[in-house]
């Protein structure tokens, strides 16, 4: 680990994000963290940077921007079916600002601590403001839920409800005008979202593949489609929305919000369709509603297709010609 | 893994960066990777993020870049005794400059592939230049080499020689004149560093401690004496030094770069006295110097010896009064 050099207050550092890791052999402080993985798992890990301007607008709330850049790698273990175990904060920041360092600590450790992630180890640096995280997990052998597991018959699934953070940042964008409580609701969706870690775990065995929504339902899917070598038929009707986003469902960026905006973190997985009540069944488990939006079928593609049977042409990364 | 969002040219990306990860049980392409840990051992962890205009000069070769971030890695791997497995790459950078990328991969790869390092997933973005490199290892059980390790009695061993990539930099801010032999000695130093990976293998079972030296001989030790609560002895004479470090010694500033110049990602490690021989013997047999510069004691701090036994005084991170 290289650090103190760049960051002058590396206590202040220190002071913020070293906590006791109790699952690790060694924690933070030396070249590096050592851990055991449990017999019989497999390792899961997963890396995402967030860049100023990118993912977060600059000056966006520490807290919020802690607890996101948790909670997106957080979203990459449910995707697998893994357990989260640690991580690492890789950060680059113009300054050592101690209070703007107490709150994104505050952000992230809070949400690490709700899913049982010890921070074990980072590197901090001055320099353009970036947050890269490092997730660990664990897996039983072969029981991770991949990409491309999906198989032609398979009923297609949706955790939650789809597009309310590409509403909440076109509400941003002025592109379209939320009322107080819808725009409250979205910007939680945009700015919290809720990984769907007991999800991906309940889901081992039970889905075939999966993949959480980051990019958008349409470019997401057509992941799982490409590694799985298979097709999907979607139903438009089908696609689970919230309240916010059903009141501008007439518009055209409502629409294409539910079909391919991203930032949403819900799961999208298939499973036989032998398995209908038993993903009914662990929805209401977890209080949250998983909605069969489509099947698997073979040949290549994904084709989308209004409540009158016809098909809606999908135009790069949304659709038009809606009927 | 979310990218392909940033940075239009993915494939341009997927092209340079994906490599078959032979060891992996799943690579690159899903929300994250997989791997299976050997039975019987720990997983080391690390992380390394190389900041434009910190840890490099904007403008830098890329090659050399991509070299780098995965040298300083390895040789967090090298400073536990771990065995390097897998990493991952996250980058951000300003545009997908398709030479820029190549020339990159090409450095970061051929590293890789010379430790058999499998890159088995990452997340790319565009953004101000910022690399960053998670390394996964591993370590039987129990072996690994740790600062807190250091015992009243060690000998305190250096791999290799000091301060030559501090000389680099000195040279290149023109605060000393090398000639054109001692500036490609010194700049291949800095930019090309070689982790001791064998080494930090090979010294399992044999050093009671060991670091990476990254921040300078005075800095890296500190953090052993610290984290080992015991004090440390240093002859100044012993200090092993090349021959065009030793051409400007009597210089204050190359002095300065002997003690605390970083970027050398040499070893510092301790060791009983009885293992003297084995020490020697294993540096003869991977044809680099181990040198013994000191000893560990009972008590708190550092101190610096001349060839008199007089004490220097060492102030901040380099000396003075040298006599």
């Amino acid at each position: 680990m290289r650090r103190a050099r760049a960051l002058s207050e590396f206590d202040i550092i220190r002071r913020f994000f070293t906590r006791e890791a109790r699952s690790a052999v060694l924690g933070a402080g030396d070249d590096a963290a050592l851990v055991r993985v449990s017999p019989g798992s497999e390792l899961v890990v997963s890396t995402d940077m967030l860049v100023s301007g990118r993912h977060f607008f600059a000056g966006a709330d520490p807290e919020l921007l802690g607890y996101k850049a948790m909670a997106v790698n957080l979203s990459d273990m449910a995707a697998m079916g893994a357990r989260p175990r640690w991580a690492l904060l890789a950060l680059a920041a113009p300054r050592a600002d101690e209070t703007w360092l107490r709150r994104f600590s505050r952000g992230f450790m809070r949400i690490a601590r709700a899913h049982r992630v010890d921070l074990i180890g980072g590197d901090t640096n001055r320099g353009p403001l970036n947050i890269c995280v490092q997730i660990l997990g664990e897996v039983a052998r072969g029981q991770a839920l991949r990409r491309d597991g999906a198989r032609a018959g398979d009923d297609i699934w949706v955790s939650g409800t789809l597009g309310d953070a590409a509403l909440a940042l076109a509400h941003l964008k002025k592109r379209i005008a939320l009322n107080a409580r819808e725009r409250a609701f979205c910007l939680a969706r945009l700015n919290r979202p809720s990984p769907r870690v007991e999800l991906g775990l309940k889901l081992r065995g039970m889905a075939h593949s999966a993949i959480d929504i980051s990019d958008g339902l349409l470019a997401d899917l057509g992941h799982v489609l490409e590694r799985s070598r298979v097709a999907a038929d979607i139903q438009f009707e089908s696609l689970p929305r919230s309240r916010a986003l059903a009141g501008h469902i007439t518009q055209k960026i409502a629409r294409a919000c539910l079909v391919a905006g991203g930032d949403d973190y819900e799961l999208c997985f298939t499973a036989s369709p032998g398995r209908r009540r038993a993903v009914l069944r662990l929805g209401t488990r977890l209080s949250l509603p998983l909605t069969r939006i489509g099947r698997i079928r073979l040949g290549k593609g994904l084709a989308l297709f209004d409540a009158q049977g016809g098909k809606l042409r999908i135009n790069g990364r949304g659709f038009d010609h809606f009927a």
